[in-house]
């Protein structure tokens, strides 16, 4: 039976903590300060914005070893909402990736709002959580989650594909501060 | 009275054109090839694939001058499906209005497959045409022509965007090569 953590109790960390227990899956949600409780799920959800990950991963990196790690951030220059502030050629996963050699790192939720995540519908369609990593097991493990939780997953390649995911998410958070889309809306997949 | 010339009569010209005529708008369809027909329209797409975009520019770009141009490619590695052509902290659009100095480029209709474009509908959205570009009245132009033909059309912001929208583009290409998604569907936008 997979067991979830999720480090950062904002919107992102419970609309994941709610999908998971929707599913049946056992959640252990953390504060982003907690020092002390340890991480105990297979899968380790880094709900935390991209500034706050170096932190986490040097205090706790060494306790996600053997473990999959969620990358969700989507990581914006938020004063201007014209840039990344990773690589052009890079990605926030990559950078995790790179931190966590131990781990098998995917990139998923960046491209689902949290209220689409705690609805279970962009529009008419089911949210769809886009999944990239290098490892398949991992990604059918993530994926099991999600779909247990009612929602649809779809496997977005290697994790190369996170700074595909990545513009995805930065569009899309430009579309909704501009209003020219809801937060309860964006990017549907269609199958 | 806007008119629109369409370079290109391919799957997406003729998509493009039956969305232009529906709306009323007037419509010259020129084939690759034809070096002969003078272009007439205020609004000139570049409905040719990303390669063939330099002969295109390098035979007629003088005519395009004072007009709105659309560069509707995506420039990827269709051998490997696993990387862009253009240089990672650039676009095939950027490529494009350095090449037109004296025209008004937009990027358009890279993130629509023709199928959805032709249909008017990804699963029960309306299609919606992201349209990223620097020239305000521009934008507009081409928005109304599409919404006249019966889509949606948003604004993707500035030309810069045509980065994050080409990696839209991108990414629904290899989620429909690998048969995650069909060719009639891909991201739908819900406002």
């Amino acid at each position: 039976m997979t067991t979830i953590s999720i480090i950062g109790t904002g919107n992102m960390g419970q609309a994941i903590s709610a999908v998971a227990g929707k599913g049946g899956t056992t959640v252990q949600l953390i504060g982003e300060d907690d020092a002390t409780t340890q991480v105990t799920g297979d899968i380790v959800v880094l709900a935390v914005p991209y500034p706050a990950l170096s932190a986490v991963i040097a205090e706790r990196g060494a306790s996600f070893a053997g473990k999959i790690v969620v990358d969700i951030t989507n990581p914006l220059n938020f004063e201007t909402f014209d840039s990344l502030t990773v690589p052009a050629d890079g990605s926030a996963a990559a950078e995790v990736a790179a931190a966590l050699p131990d781990s098998r790192v995917l990139k998923a939720f960046n491209t689902t709002f949290a209220a689409t995540l705690s609805s279970g519908s962009v529009g008419d369609a089911t949210t769809t959580v886009l999944i990239a990593g290098d490892d398949a097991d991992a990604k059918t493990t993530l994926a099991s989650v999600v779909t247990a939780g009612g929602l649809k997953a779809v496997d977005a390649g290697s994790l190369k594909r996170a700074r595909e995911l990545e513009a995805v998410g930065f569009l899309q958070l430009t579309l909704a501060a501009a209003e020219k889309i809801s937060w309860t809306g964006g990017f549907a997949t269609v199958a």
